[in-house]
């Protein structure tokens, strides 16, 4: 459970830390950073779970995604974890930029090669707070939301959709919402689950939980830009997650269609003030 | 005088362009980044010039440095030079992070071979914004400002301390500034004009043009972090500007120590908007 410290750097007021440990879940050294913000020196804060996309690292949000502005101003830290493991050596796990390493969809997988160590569910669910919340005593362990980009933000809803009341909120940045029926998805869960696991895959369709959802009103901030070629290409899909909602009786669902704007991190940094607000309201009720 | 659109990416409510145009004074195509803030669709605005430092582009502070946060609020747009020519093909122009392609160091070469083409003083003062107001009507060419970073502050408070009335404010993050006393700058300064050019080297130092300043009252935001490890290798010497501003009688240098901060973009994102705050404060006097 021990954590290594990789550097330490001054941002808005606190500190973001570049931090590794062993993990168990995902057999092998992993990378991940936190940001603690200036509050976390006198008090107890509680922790916003930002999930990054395919081919990203903890690296790209920290250095580009503006989440310290906001998250400093309301006292939050932010916890970004990679997005796979790495370095198992499983044959072609670096061959693709949408599945393998760097993509691993925050689920665990059951088919062979990949269920020796493609556990990014176990380890984002359990493990790495586990191990954040004892090395950072400064962090609120029963307060907890979640956040995420792309492959990040299919990882954030369906986290929050299968564990109802574990995380406070969700928001998401042009997430999945439909892997099922989109290329990204399919490939990924026939890789980690095979094509036979329907069900399986259902488990970890944003769409397809939100059917199910008995966890209580919803409220769930999604930005989508217009100008986004990957949700202009099919792989996000928002409006059959919104026809999902609005056919349970899910009204709390707001996916705000963003004029012209990109798949990139100018989106992100652009609105990221609006997701840390989002969570704020529910980390500080 | 014609500008190319390479790119265009919505950011905080306005558009990042990537533009290029081919550059008489540095007789090689370049690139370089403008934030149209979304007040420019219906009026005239202001214009902040970002000077990059060492091995950068136009595209590190676009991504990383948040400057579009604050413009965006105060309806200002910013100007993202290149640092250098690129590709005049001088014999080792390549070899070096800090002399050559990337480090321009905002000066006009006297010495062969770099008198061929390593003109940012020219490029910078003149050229293009010459171009970019020629292209972009709703740019206010009587309202301009400078900031920038490491070698890029080092050319901002040279560019504002040789050009009284040119721009309305200058401002810098972890600047250069005393480059005749600093291996960085006495490389270049070699390099561009000649080591027997002494008073050549003095017209590009900002701690021996802040003696003879007699443009007004001084108010210059300088921020350099304690945790920068080419201010404790003595390479930005801010202490021998404040020496040199004190001992003119110059009271307006604020120069502000921020503790453990360092030398990346994560410092300037943090004081990003305090720096376009401070230009805000002459841009719409």
């Amino acid at each position: 459970m021990s954590v290594t410290t990789n550097a330490t750097i001054a941002s808005f007021g606190g500190k973001l830390l570049k931090l590794s440990h062993a993990a168990t879940t995902t057999k092998c050294e992993m990378k991940f950073n936190l940001y603690l913000p200036p509050q976390a020196q006198t008090q107890k804060v509680p922790v916003l779970i930002y999930l990054s996309g395919l081919t990203c690292t903890a690296e790209n949000c920290s250095e580009k995604g503006f989440f310290q502005h906001g998250a400093s101003k309301k006292g939050i830290a932010v916890l970004y974890p990679d997005t796979s493991p790495r370095g198992l050596n499983i044959q072609g796990e670096d061959d693709a930029y949408d599945f393998g390493s760097g993509a691993g969809f925050y689920v665990d997988a059951t088919k062979a090669p990949y269920n020796a160590g493609y556990n990014m569910y176990s380890y984002v669910t359990e493990e790495l707070p586990q191990t954040v919340f004892a090395a950072f005593p400064q962090l609120d362990s029963s307060r907890v939301s979640i956040t995420g980009h792309s492959m990040g933000g299919h990882g954030a809803l369906t986290l929050f959709l299968r564990n109802p009341g574990k995380y406070k909120s969700v928001s998401a940045f042009a997430p999945i919402t439909n892997p099922i029926n989109c290329p990204w998805g399919q490939k990924a869960f026939n890789g980690y689950f095979g094509d036979d696991q329907q069900d399986k895959w259902k488990e970890h369709d944003a769409t397809e939980l939100i059917k199910k959802w008995s966890g209580g009103p919803l409220d769930i901030l999604i930005d989508v830009g217009t100008g986004d070629n990957f949700y202009k290409q099919g792989q996000l899909l928002p409006e059959n997650f919104e026809a999902a909602a609005h056919d349970a009786g899910h009204k709390g669902l707001n996916v705000r269609y963003q004029p012209d704007y990109d798949h990139s991190y100018y989106t992100m940094a652009s609105f990221a003030d609006d997701h840390v607000e989002h969570a704020a309201k529910y980390l500080f009720a």
